[in-house]
């Protein structure tokens, strides 16, 4: 039987919020199997971004990325927020170790074509460095990976952080029984946009397209259901949306299948 | 007989060139035995402090460390800075890894304490983990370090670059054959200052001191030096001043001895 791993993503809600990120913090750090952490920032880079003059432009809720917004969020994704977190992980008796995708070669990504829309210093996933993740897991360490990968000829490019955790998860299935869990500031998938509490327990395929047609799943939810349907689709076992609390299983949440 | 590695810091006036820093990538890529690269980035981080309207306070050489001073250098020293360095050395068939001292707790400080000048947010080493830095680079991965550490309780501390090179070269001399490079704009210590040409070759303590008496070595090298006796004291077999070509034996550079 192959051992667990959990990878986990949260979104910019949690990371916006200092003490709802020192309380995900403590739970990470609780999970006892080996665990990678996910996240970009999006939030903070636009704030810099607005403070040093730059336009943020965005398209379908994706960042446009110049030269300078590319400085931005490496600073703020892979610099302040992942050196946060990993030195928070570690007071939390957590050994994190807090990574780039161009790190140990680790995420191998592609720049996007421009057409049809020119989306600048972005990149699509090609390659997970398995072999590698799995040197820092069996170590003991807890890889914290933020949305930064890189073209492996001197690169870097900004790359959508729900996509790495998909990309990870499917790629770490080869090796262990992996559960993608993507936190966020709901307890689920909601009924009612308007009740925090209508949370669908169980989202299936034929749910999912209900939901679509009722509109119930909006735009914003609809890549991180793609990348759900596609991780499931591809040999991971357990998808998971959810907040904060969903990763100690203690609390509803929503739990995607086939 | 113990390996060789060599431990190569590189002064921001490096950094702030973008085609020195290229050419000085290539060669440090091109070091074949094992080995590990410590940067700051003072000059950038000034930069991005003015940009933001926040006060750059030094004291002998050395930044006063406000919250947001320490924000920004963790931005820049760990995020620009760090990240471009390691996809670059990966466009270069290096299998770099950018780390903090936080990254699996490889370098645990303690706050330098507010007597008799309060340098803020500012750590001095108090152990390296060789351990960790074996298995990095028995992996075969090129670990590049930037001047951030960490207390292990979650708190991240800016960190003098050239001691961070120091206290990794005398830590990993336990294991290793170590030589420590101090790469700078000139090419190496010099008798006088306004002759590029006039490298000292050979600095023993003897010279030192008359090097000192004779205030050839200023204000700024002094530390540098204090570095280079310290780590010569504690068992580094090799301790180099000099400019990016040193870091290839094919150049003149000064080469420090007991």
């Amino acid at each position: 039987m192959k051992n667990k791993i959990s990878i986990v993503k949260i979104g910019g809600s949690i990371i916006d919020d200092e003490q709802g990120l020192d309380s995900f913090l403590i739970g990470f750090a609780k999970i006892k199997h080996p665990k990678i952490l996910v996240h970009g920032g999006g939030k903070i880079a636009t704030k810099l971004n607005e403070e040093l003059g730059i336009n943020t432009v965005m398209n379908d809720g994706r960042r446009i990325t110049s030269k300078e917004s590319l400085d931005n969020v490496t600073m703020v994704y892979a610099g302040l927020i992942n050196k946060n977190i990993v030195s928070k992980l570690q007071g939390n008796n957590c050994n994190a170790i807090g990574l780039s995708g161009a790190d140990a070669n680790s995420i191998l990504a592609t720049k996007r074509p421009p057409e049809p829309i020119d989306f600048g210093w972005v990149g699509d996933v090609k390659k997970i460095n398995t072999s590698i993740i799995q040197m820092f897991v069996s170590n003991n360490m807890s890889p914290i990976y933020c949305a930064i990968s890189h073209d492996g000829n001197g690169q870097l490019l900004n790359t959508n952080a729900d996509t790495i955790a998909s990309e990870i998860a499917i790629a770490m299935s080869e090796l262990y029984e992996t559960e993608l869990v993507y936190c966020f500031e709901k307890k689920g998938v909601l009924e009612d946009i308007n009740d925090e509490n209508s949370v669908i327990e169980i989202v299936d395929s034929i749910k999912y397209t209900q939901l679509k047609q009722k509109k119930i799943i909006h735009q914003g939810m609809l890549p991180k259901m793609e990348n759900c349907f596609h991780a499931l689709n591809n040999n991971v076992g357990r998808v998971i949306i959810g907040n904060s609390e969903a990763i100690n299983n203690s609390e509803l949440c929503t739990t995607l299948t086939l």
